[in-house]
Parts: C-alpha cells; sequence; structure tokens
C-alpha cells in the first residue's frame, strides 16, 4: 500500500467537500433554499441513469456519469457563473481553467491527468457521452425553473429566446428531450413565468 | 416518443429533490452544517471513480456509481436512521422497504424494477460491486468524523470497538482500505476524539 498516494487521495476528497457549500440560482423544488453544486451534481448522474434511452448516439453510462459527477468540482475555486449574466461569462473559461489547474493537482499525477480529461471533455462537448452530459446540465435546471414559478428566468429576466438558445445543448445531446424542453418553454411563456 | 413514459421520468426527477432536505448526523468538514443525503450520495459516487484500485474484487465501476447514488433514496420516505441508534434501527428495514416500494413504482414498470433490484442488492451486500459500495458508504462518514474532532462520535457517546464493527463492511469491501480506517481510528482514540 502507497501511503503518500492514499494521502493524496484522501486530500482531495476532504477537499471537494467544499462543493457543498458553492450555491447556483436554481432553487429546491419547495423554494426553500437555492441549490448547491453538489447536490446539482448528484441529482443529474441519476437522471443520466433514468435518461440514456434518450440520448443521441450510443453511450458509455460510466463515462456519462464521471463526467456529470465532476463536471463543477473547479467552482471550488471559480465560484458557480450564473449562465444568463453575460459579464460574469466573460472571464469563466480562464478562471475556471486555473481552478482546473490547483485542484486536479492535489491528486497522484496520473489521477490528475483523468480528472482534467474528463473536465476538458465535458467542456469541449464533442463526444456523445458529453453532448448527452452537457443535455443533462441544461435539462435539470429548467425542469427546476418549471416547478418553481421561473425563479431563476425571472431573476435573470430571461427570454423565451434565451433559455432556447441555452438548450442548444439538449438539442445535440438529445433530441428527444429537446422536443420535451420546446414544450416546457411554451407552456411557461403561456403561464406568464418566462418572457415570451 | 412516449410521453406518459417520460412524465413518469420527470416526476420521479421532481420527487428525489426531497432527498436534498435529509440531513445525516455527519457534519461538513468545516462544520458549519449537516450534510444531506444528497451531498453524501455524490461524495461517494467520486470517491468510487477514486478509490477503484483498493475494491477486494474486480468490480464494474458502472454498478458501484448506481448503487451508491440511489441507496439512500428511499430515505426521503424513511427517514435517515443515525447508525449508532439501536432503537431507532430496530423498525429500519420494515420503514425502508414500505419506502421502496412507494418511492420505485412512480417510475414505468420495468425501471422501477430496476431500481428496486440496485437498492435490494446494496442492501443484502453480497456481490463485489454491493461491498465495496458499502465500504465507502461507511468510509466518508469516518473522515468526516476525525476531521470534525469526532463530532458524531461524541454525539453519540460511541467507543472504538463500534466503530471498528461498524466497518467491518469496508474490511469485506476493501482490505486495503480497512487498513487506512485501523489507522485513523487509533489515532483518533489517541485524539481523545473517540472513546477507548
Amino acid at each position: 500500500m502507497d501511503i503518500e498516494r492514499l494521502q493524496k487521495q484522501i486530500d482531495f476528497i476532504v477537499e471537494i467537500d467544499k462543493l457543498k457549500h458553492i450555491f447556483r440560482q436554481t432553487l429546491l423544488m419547495d423554494k426553500s433554499r437555492n441549490e448547491n453544486s453538489a447536490e446539482h451534481s448528484w441529482h443529474i448522474a441519476v437522471m443520466a441513469i433514468l435518461l440514456k434511452e434518450y440520448a443521441a448516439d450510443d453511450i458509455q453510462l460510466e463515462k456519462v456519469l464521471k463526467l456529470v459527477l465532476i463536471h463543477d468540482l473547479i467552482e471550488i475555486y471559480a465560484g458557480d457563473t450564473f449562465c444568463y449574466d453575460d459579464e460574469a461569462n466573460k472571464d469563466k473559461k480562464d478562471r475556471e481553467a486555473k481552478a482546473a489547474e490547483k485542484l486536479f493537482n492535489i491528486l497522484p499525477g496520473e489521477q490528475a491527468d483523468e480528472f482534467r480529461a474528463l473536465w476538458d471533455e465535458f467542456e469541449a462537448c464533442e463526444t456523445p457521452e458529453s453532448r448527452f452530459a452537457a443535455a443533462l446540465d441544461r435539462l435539470q435546471p429548467l425542469i427546476h425553473n418549471f416547478y418553481t414559478d421561473g425563479h431563476t428566468w425571472q431573476l435573470g429576466n430571461v427570454t423565451r429566446e434565451q433559455v432556447l438558445q441555452r438548450n442548444e445543448k439538449t438539442r445535440l445531446g438529445s433530441p428527444a428531450l429537446y422536443g420535451y424542453v420546446k414544450k416546457i418553454i411554451d407552456q411557461s411563456v403561456e403561464m406568464g413565468i418566462l418572457n415570451p
């Protein structure tokens, strides 16, 4: 047993506990508080198991699960960037790359490389697995918004067009789920919880 | 597209949001509040990716991830039962089986069966994957206790022997990690954060 190796892994496990303190704009379904990124990551991982039949391509579920479980870890240092805040999104890429460098290097060498490669794959969104992971990452907050009277949409004064744009990745990763998304968007506009 | 099928899956996704309200005895690393079961499930899923090299047997990581992601869902109706509370553990099995029946049947038939089978596999703890999943489920709160001055151990007035007993499943699922667990237990007794 390589004690030094295990200690690096434990140090990483302790460090990522901080993701439970990173709050998103999304409300929990009962509107009692904002959701944090650890809870969000768990939720979309379960969704991956449930909804894999709707993926655009043949996918390896194990890979999708790895991608969604680690995709937000860099927020521990970079914070959660509200997707409809144009100003904050300008330096997002740079902030997150620096965070990835710092965080993943807590791990033993080849695991640092594996986690960095997974995060890069999620960000590039070019493989079937990362496209499906991105679709789930868009779909989950949309469901939350629909069930919490459009909370985040109201907060950002968001329009129908912006939500459609945001869900372009859902269309790529899952045309079937994108059909559902469009239905929810239309219904939300009708209900007055999303700007036309 | 079978709309009725998708709606059942969405209903389930909405219902399991409630796991974010189920609090455990474990504190977050910074001691600011108790951890909830959605965060715990996410944390041990990442641990499964990181620590799979220490599993007692050859394991399918995808199966382990499914098991840990869904293992606590039944707490939505059955609550989290403190592992060192003998009284509450008397009717735990019965309460949780009823909860599983109610929760998983929100899903379309064959998915209800799949999720129930996964939960049964986790509970029975007889396959290599479920034994490794159980090891992670024991190891994570032990790490949290060690880094929060033995919070849960103090709360339950727990002894070294009880923690060793609790980690029997760690020994089965991962003899290598059990070596680390024993070291942490001895160190905790020396530090006075765990009763001898």
